[in-house]
């Protein structure tokens, strides 16, 4: 029998807090459909008292309830009242009603320095403010989580007055104890919550913060001695280290350990819901995250690679596909011979692993790294690459020259264009194109040119684009690696190009689009 | 008194195994002579026996016996020797004797299953294997670090076998337990590691990888067990989702627990060392990282930032100069309105929190951070902004017009030039500058015209320049975000500019930061 652990995201609420984040409206309607696609029992939207945005959210979802959650519950978060002031005239508390969620979340301190120093209080009259607020908000008919900030630091200075507060609570639906500050430890969280669990009949949760690296295992450990609810954000974004990485707390839990945290099913929506999150964040997702990470089942050691080829599990400590990521074996100079040779194979099946193509290949690769090119992230080049050094390659065009021009005459006018001569089959095409910048301009021209000779390329369309600063001190100077993804709708393919110009650099990985799309249509006739 | 824990670091050995990092030659100088500056025991910098790379590398140690550390022991890895060979016979152990350290890190099977699986041998003479390698170097005199892959897994599979495989190692001066596949747990590690520090008289380490999003908590519970050896990489990167992030695991044992990790005085230097291996591996260091990130201290919530202004104890979990860091407080919509007075009131002291200037600030401020802007990195091109809406600004020169372009006459050739004219007081100044790419000319045209009227600009130049594609779904169309650093020897700022167009934004960037120079040198004459 599996127990069940309701999974509270906030990535709306405490991800928004995170530096460099900020949402639109439609940003925020899109992570709503998402949280509730994978099943997260709550969604914590915002604090619609701290800020007008979070309230016209609320207000949005009340008009539009098309983009309310289907199966989570929405929740609006808030503090409790203000001192000497009674629930039903605190603004805050108005507001928090007026989101017109089912539930909401209130926070109050659970320290006693938090309460005279921080609010400027007295003890007593805190608990009070607590309890005013939980009851108040209750005898209105709503769903209460109580949120006790402080209360790992609030226990260790005064274990009795921390766990007052939580009494003072106690009409809550759920105690959800905060490590705040994320300074606390796997093994103080896992005996203070075993502690409260046994002296509290309310389901308790657990928030924590990553400012010590450990708000995963944290909440991990609060699981084990009872708590029933964890507090994070799917990605672990958050105030300043980030809050607990629910992508990772749900498969430890789910596939490591027999808790239910979200439905049997969902679990291979498990990478894509954290990629589509980050990007609307319009953050990368960290390569290295644990199980949804594009580098998580990736393996660049030779030993490694061998162990994977011979029993996946040898290396991984779960199969990929459960949490819907793959396996991955990178091209590099580390993964030794035999990943470089699978990729010649594939090109010239009778190449063997001491001839001298293979050795060429390896010296090439290793030059080109150490130009800056990566190719773990961009296969199809690697491919080229490869086909030109074994003269398995003839050329579908030849650039003449282009010509980029960018001019801005003056405040916020600006233009460019792109002039391009390339030469197919003996015959010369001259064309131009204007574009936002004179990187888009050169794409449409190339394309504008060589469509006329390979109609097919009019299926073709970048997807992404990517500029790496290698050497961040030569400052505009400096080399950039440009990773561009392309798809003609029914694959996709990442070419990569290095140079100090980026207009260079961007062209490089445009010709390589090109060729590999040309040369996969030519082996697919 | 204080618990000695060595660490033992392996950036150039495991962190080398991480997707996206290849360390030159010169690379790895700068990071051995970082980490024997910050304190740790042990530099593990190679694997000479798998690559050629590794094993140049510590030739050239030892014949430049400047670029070895001075405190920490320099280790080379390597595998146990090979079936039917013995030590003596083996090319691998070999390398690791050329290798010329003084202590020497093997691993070996710990786990049944990998054994007969992955080794192909059988458990007896994996044994032996262990045994007769460990007790070879021993025998010459070299430090033995024994590292048991896979025993985490291996003890759950059959623990008397990987007990004996403990065993057969114990002539080591160290027996390091791994979880090489990161699927543990932390409370199964300090189960684990309290079982065999009580069976085993050698010091006891832990090795531990971070596909759980646990590695950090797991090798602080394995220190709670009695593990005296922590090895892992300084920033957190290694194979898959990385290693353990030394960085996190050092204060939170020294600074939180009772434990000497490092030299007290050698604390300040975290951050710093963790930047710079980062920027020398050539990514950039997650601002989330615990106690180094940049955001490590970075309050944004209105309600932190003004508990962090009362007592930064109240948000903070340790003082973060204790580490080098800095605490900051964000500019930002959700920061609230104090964050933002007290920007406006360094220019305007009158303005007061209900202005109609803050109103309008405040509004201005949020309709760019909706185009893209982000001023959390830039706060000079904050205060600029501020200037200009409050109308304290008046402009040091108009600029007229710009032209850039880019040329490519076919194969590797391509230049780049810029022509600009600016008015300065009337006077028209037209010049032109070429570069590496058509930013870096447009920065140097602009330089070139603006020194004549403003000879102080010969002092600046820019360090570090960085392009974010902000939707990377319009491709080469996307929107870009580019940030700007510069200094003029004293001082450092950074700008911040956002178009469709990198040429335009790089231009937005480039134009603030002269203006911050030009205006903050007219504040101090």
């Amino acid at each position: 029998m599996k127990r069940k652990i309701a999974i509270f995201d906030s990535t709306l609420r405490d991800g928004a807090q995170a530096e460099g984040i900020s949402f639109s409206l439609k940003d925020k309607i899109k992570i709503v459909a998402k949280l509730d696609n994978i099943g997260v029992a709550y969604i914590e939207a915002g604090n619609p008292g701290s800020n007008k945005k979070d309230a016209d959210f609320f207000a949005h979802l009340k008009q539009n309830p098309g983009d309310r959650p289907k199966h989570a519950k929405l929740v609006a978060f808030g503090s409790t009242r203000r001192k000497g002031v009674k629930p039903e005239d605190d603004k805050n508390i108005q507001n928090l009603l007026d989101a017109g969620t089912e539930t909401v979340c209130v926070f109050g301190k659970a320290s006693r320095f938090q309460v005279t120093e921080i609010l400027k209080t007295d003890c007593a009259e805190n608990l009070e403010m607590i309890r005013d607020t939980v009851n108040f908000l209750r005898a209105r008919g709503l769903g209460v989580i109580f949120d006790a900030e402080h209360f790992f630091d609030g226990y260790k200075e005064d274990p009795a007055y921390a766990m007052e507060c939580l009494s003072a609570a106690g009409a809550a639906d759920c105690l959800v104890l905060c490590d705040t500050k994320g300074g606390a430890f796997p093994d103080e969280i896992y005996d203070t919550v075993k502690k409260v669990v046994s002296v509290f009949k309310t389901p308790v949760g657990i928030h924590c913060h990553n400012d010590c690296g450990m708000a995963v295992a944290n909440s991990v450990m609060a699981a084990k001695a009872g708590a029933a609810h964890i507090q994070g954000t799917f990605t672990g974004f958050g105030e300043r280290c980030g809050n607990t990485n629910l992508s990772a707390v749900i498969p430890n839990l789910q596939l490591k350990r027999s808790y239910r945290c979200i439905p049997e099913n969902n679990m291979v929506n498990l990478r894509e819901t954290a990629l589509t999150i980050s990007e609307i964040a319009n953050v990368s997702l960290d390569d290295r995250s644990p199980y949804v990470g594009a580098s998580a089942f990736a393996h660049k050691g030779g030993m490694h690679i061998d162990g994977v080829q011979k029993r996946p599990e040898s290396f991984e400590h779960i199969e990929p596909s459960l949490v819907g990521n793959d396996r991955r074996l990178l091209i590099s100079e580390v993964a030794g011979r035999s990943t470089v040779l699978s990729a010649i194979q594939r090109v010239s099946p009778d190449i063997t692993r001491d001839a001298p193509e293979t050795e060429n290949v390896i010296a090439q690769l290793k030059a080109l790294e150490n130009e800056g090119y990566q190719f773990e992230a961009a296969e199809s080049s690697f491919d080229l690459r490869i086909r030109k050094l074994l003269g398995k390659y003839s050329p579908k065009f030849q650039l003449e020259n282009f010509k980029t021009i960018g001019e801005s005459a003056g405040a916020g006018e600006h233009s460019a264009q792109a002039m391009i001569k390339v030469i197919v089959d003996g015959k010369a095409e001259i064309t131009a194109a204007e574009g936002n910048g004179p990187v888009n301009a050169l794409d449409r021209a190339l394309r504008k040119a060589l469509e006329i000779f390979y109609p097919q390329l009019g299926d073709v369309h970048l997807t992404d684009y990517k500029v790496r600063v290698l050497d961040g001190q030569g400052a505009t100077a400096a080399k950039v690696r440009v990773l561009i993804e392309s798809t003609d709708g029914v694959r996709q393919w990442t070419t990569v190009g290095v140079s100090h110009d980026i207009i260079e650099a961007s062209w490089i990985a445009l010709v390589d689009s090109i060729e590999y799309k040309l040369i996969r249509d030519g082996e697919m006739a």
